[in-house]
């Protein structure tokens, strides 16, 4: 994999600290821990909202400042005004560029896939969330054509996983009360939240905003971290009507009227007559089409970028590649990219525009959006989707109009169709998509009609290529497992996964130096421990994970001279949070180790600390079947193991079914 | 567990025949797979929403003819009048009682709790069917205290088990070339789309349609899935949607106006001050206590009924329960709660209610739906819910608009705040539920206030008890499965689990007559299969399911004379379908296998029929894990072994990771 991508990995290491600490656990703990679970989703919530309306005012208002000045300027000279608007753009896009390439690397692009799943090194920090609020404001208001959404649903997920982690450790912003959430599983629906936080901050649309973490962002769901996630979602929507509304009173400078994005169409077409689905399943056919070549288009140019640019240096490439590329063109454009939607989605206007210079700008945007596609600033890719769908969708419109002459028909309504069908085409969301589209214009009788649009354009867009998301993942190699097995997997057992494997293991009572040598010659992840029986067979009793041995070795206070296990009752010297992953999953390594010789030919007994019952499955079961095992529990290492010579017991539903 | 209960089985039973199948199936095999899944999506929802149509328009026709008549005849005499209402609604209702009882008795009551991740004997038939729509018509036409949500929902369930089966064999209504779905996983996913349509066809919410199958119907999802499910309730919308406007044209008798239940409050209030929000909690409040209660007394009243009515012997049961308890007292009350419940929500009429008669008939209500509750007629708990919970929202709202004289108050949203806290703080759903009522009112403004409600009363009636459909799927002895471990199998270990269980195998090559002892001798429905390895070591090769054994069993083609393992090649005898379970789960039992003396001295060689690969758990594993694994995977057996001696490979994210 590329460097500091890491699985997540949502197995309870059930190790003797974490025992301990399980017994340990006063009265209070359980609903302790529940109460923090529903601050941090409010916390989230009340943070993302906050994240959304500070980047929407600033934006609206350098906007409106860069109107302004422009505006005065060019009473005097046409040239002067010209230059000054130039400059205005320049400098925030300039601004947003300096911030992600010199102080969060991490907060380019859109953020999206790389939360997607794994664990992307970086990615999560509190540096990365200032960089990605304040480069999203420089990149939006620059007028750049891209998005904020993919920004803030970042924004969100870092926030969430700060809090998870109970603050910065590096910034000292960081208590002890709070950092219960020690498991990645717990963080990772802390993540959850925060993404929809962020979709619901951005279009407004708190179902969508849970659909959309749903659809995307977790493998693993359960149903009652899905009313965690919509709690979430509405204390956003909360706290963005209530900062609206106070912003309605002019205290916000430009901002107010229009600064999120929703296109109230609930006034426009309700009825579609039968021979409006023919044009509609145009629309969606052109989606898929125009969406899947922009998949292809983007992944041509981001590989032609890398290897081309990556001669210059890797500085050279942000800026060369952002200020004389993109600015001049970008002013060409009007500014809030918002307004223009609202414009094109704008029932009972017919005629608005003319057929040519929305072909124009289609071509022109189209292009536009390719280009700056995987630049280093932060970018969503809703919005240019947007923009370019409901230009061809109004064209469809257009021409609709003309044909059927007497039907009730309006462009508005095609407009958000083609929108529909692009993002449908590009991204190949579904569900999620479908709802957002509805709430952010308000109008649940289109439904079929998106659902319709959205079926035809994922069908054929799917037909070509991968989703957009995808297509971004692999190239910044980001190992994402679909949803379904492959269809070979089936015809493959779990031995023939791992066949030419020669499987690194561990004994009970290591010396040092072995361990060291073992994590300097390999980079697995994790080691079976292997033990002898009673009658002296050989016994797996575990597995343990590198970050853990790490941990140890840095430690050393569990060192010890004799090659035997030790006795029980001496291990309180660590406990679970000694083992926590770090906010970044870069975490140790093993070159931070330093030993003396002498440490290095003490032992070292595993037993305690090893995870005794990690997953395992027979040799000869089918690897699809292994597949959704690993992708269902969100597993990170799963032991192939040979047939077992007896059945100890059968556990059926009937076993679960304890009283409590 | 109750008689005719048995779990699902979501495992893949890669038997030798499921292999040889795979490996015939032509190049076209899958996108005909595919095809036939989209097409049934299509189907299940066109027939969900006929039959909701249908249902529809017999009520409301119904009422008509009653309230014409009725009318007509109290000019003459309000006596005869009064006699005639009665005698219809108890015709009505009477017929619903002998098509549950004589014909269709699994029928009766909502059917969500029987359809929650179990297979409940017969609860899927097409005389369910039948009976269900039927029923409904009866019971709801006849003035009862009840919805048709639920029944609408099982209604889905049965269409989407029927084609899933491939028609209904009995009836002869079933052919080969749609018979390609034929594990539990597969039929499942159908049923699940049946659900969602079912919700989405009683509310005219397609969103909140996919997010109670979601929430309440599956255990194991996967987003490819959801996108299908949403399908299948969009196309459930334009159905509906169609025949609506089909029937304005006036058409279809009565039906038209008010057919489906679809309150538009989207005129209504807009904005709330945040005084509002003390007596919106405390609806909340109100909502938990009712909602708990109204559990409570069902539970000891569907108990006390048992206990008593028994007695009388099962058929009486119904009977009397029936005619004399309830229809005089329904009678008392209008007919179309539709239009009621329209009127409870409706926006800009003050004082429209007297608080008097609001209390009057909540209580009166509120009794009557206890009572009526868990009888033999088809029933939904949604629209009495509603009934109640608008009816205490709205007094609530009249005392707001009394005390705070100037704020712009709408009882109708106060009425809307309490339905959703009557229905949260019963059911507790919490999802889907608030989505529903967004999408039924139309008005999404109102989301974060049914959100707050909703949260509120669903954490005062957790306080006190169980929700209703966990209450009712106990009383009937469904074994459901939280979706959460128990806190106290985090100390237990597998084996714990299964402490004094004598494990029941049997060997690879069986006599017949050893076959059918273990399978007399206890009830167990899968078994252990045990061979010796090249070195004389026992080894478990699988596990066989009794299903699969009664199937061999009957067939007779596999017995052989000796006592060896068969060789290869002979295996063709049997084909998937063989083995599939039949449309009710109750299938063969062991006292319907007729074997001479001469055949039960023969053997069977079992190892191509078992399940090579079932899933394993080392016995030190916590059950907590265990019981993640079981829910999560939807598995119906898990063997606990010993520890492994060995490991022969371990598996990660980049060996799952393969290329097509
Ligand atoms: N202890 C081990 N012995 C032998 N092979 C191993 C061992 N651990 C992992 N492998 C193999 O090495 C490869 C990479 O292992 P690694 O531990 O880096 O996991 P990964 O798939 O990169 O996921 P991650 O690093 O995110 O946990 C995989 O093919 C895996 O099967
Ligand atoms: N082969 C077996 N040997 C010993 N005990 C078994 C065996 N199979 C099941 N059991 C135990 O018997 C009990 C009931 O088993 P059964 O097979 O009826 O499953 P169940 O929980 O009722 O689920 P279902 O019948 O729906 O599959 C359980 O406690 C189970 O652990
Ligand atoms: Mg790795
Ligand atoms: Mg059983």
């Amino acid at each position: 994999f590329a460097g500091g991508v890491e699985s997540l990995d949502y197995e309870v290491i059930e190790n003797y600290a974490y025992r301990e600490e399980q017994a340990q656990r006063g009265k209070f703990w359980v609903p302790y821990y529940i109460v923090l679970k529903w601050v941090f989703s409010l916390l989230i919530g009340v943070g993302t909202g906050l994240a959304a309306i500070f980047i929407n005012l600033a934006v609206e208002n350098f906007s409106g400042w860069k109107y302004a000045a422009t505006f005065a300027i060019i009473q005097h000279s046409y040239f002067v005004g010209f230059v000054v608007y130039i400059i205005f753009n320049l400098v925030l896009v300039f601004s947003s560029v300096y911030i992600v390439t010199h102080f969060a690397p991490a907060a380019a692009g859109s953020g999206i896939p790389e939360i997607k799943g794994v664990d992307t090194h970086g990615i999560l920090l509190f540096r990365t969330l200032v960089g990605k609020i304040f480069g999203s404001i420089g990149s939006v208001g620059g007028g750049l054509a891209l998005g904020k959404e993919g920004p803030l649903v970042h924004t969100g997920a870092c926030i969430a996983s700060l809090l998870g982690q109970g603050g910065s450790a590096k910034y000292h912003l960081s208590s002890r009360w709070v950092r219960i959430f020690e498991s990645d599983r717990d963080r990772r629906d802390l993540v959850t939240c925060g993404c929809a936080a962020g979709v619901a901050a951005a279009f407004r649309a708190p179902v969508g905003g849970v659909l959309f973490a749903l659809e995307e962002v977790t493998s693993w769901w359960r149903s009652h971290l899905m009313w965690r996630v919509f709690f979430t979602s509405a204390v956003v929507a909360v706290v963005v009507r209530s900062a609206m509304n106070w912003c309605k009173s002019g205290k916000c400078g430009h901002f107010g009227s229009g600064g999120f994005i929703i296109w109230d169409i609930s006034g426009g077409q309700e009825d579609y007559s039968y021979q409006e689905l023919l044009p509609m399943a145009i629309i969606g056919v052109i989606g898929g089409l125009l969406g899947a070549l922009f998949n292809q288009l983007t992944l041509y140019i981001t590989k032609w970028r890398r290897t081309y640019l990556h001669k210059k240096g890797k500085r050279v490439k942000f800026y060369c590649s952002k200020d004389n590329e993109y600015n001049d063109l970008a002013t060409i454009f009007f500014n809030t990219q918002d307004d223009a939607i609202r414009n094109l989605f704008s029932a009972k206007t017919f005629h608005e525009y003319s057929a040519q210079s929305l072909i124009t700008f289609l071509v022109m945007f189209y292009s536009l959006a390719v280009v700056t596609f995987g630049t280093a600033v932060p970018a969503g890719q809703f919005v240019p989707g947007i923009m370019i769908g409901s230009t061809y969708g109004r064209l469809v419109g257009m021409f609709v109009v003309k044909f059927y002459k007497k039907l009730n028909v309006e462009e508005g309504t095609y407009a958000l169709l083609g929108a529909a069908s692009f993002l449908g085409g590009s991204m190949r969301m579904t569900v999620s998509l479908c709802v957002i589209m509805v709430e952010i214009t308000n109008n649940l009788k289109l439904l079929p009609l998106i659902m319709l649009v959205l079926l035809i354009s994922k069908a054929v867009g799917d037909f070509f290529n991968e989703g957009l998301y995808e297509v971004q993942a692999q190239l910044r190699g980001i190992p994402l497992l679909d949803s379904r097995p492959k269809q070979v997997m089936r015809n493959m057992s779990a031995k023939d996964a791992c066949k030419n494997q020669k499987v690194v293991s561990l004994p009970r009572v290591s010396r040092i130096v072995d361990i060291i040598s073992v994590l300097r010659t390999n980079k697995h992840n994790g080691f079976p421990v292997v033990d002898r029986g009673q009658n002296g067979e050989s016994l797996v009793i575990g597995l343990i994970l590198r970050s853990h041995l790490l941990v140890l070795l840095q430690s050393k206070v569990d060192f010890q001279n004799s090659p035997f296990p030790c006795g029980p009752g001496i291990l309180n010297r660590h406990n679970t949070s000694d083992f926590v992953k770090p906010a970044s999953s870069k975490g140790k390594s093993i070159d931070d180790i330093h030993l003396t010789e002498d440490e290095l030919g003490l032992y070292l007994d595993l037993a305690p600390f090893l995870n005794p019952s990690p997953y395992v499955v027979p040799e000869d079961m089918s690897l699809a079947k292994v597949y959704n095992l690993f992708r269902q529990l969100g597993l990170r290492h799963i032991f192939v193991v040979p047939r077992p010579s007896r059945v100890v017991g059968l556990i059926t539903r009937q076993d679960l079914l304890l009283e409590d």
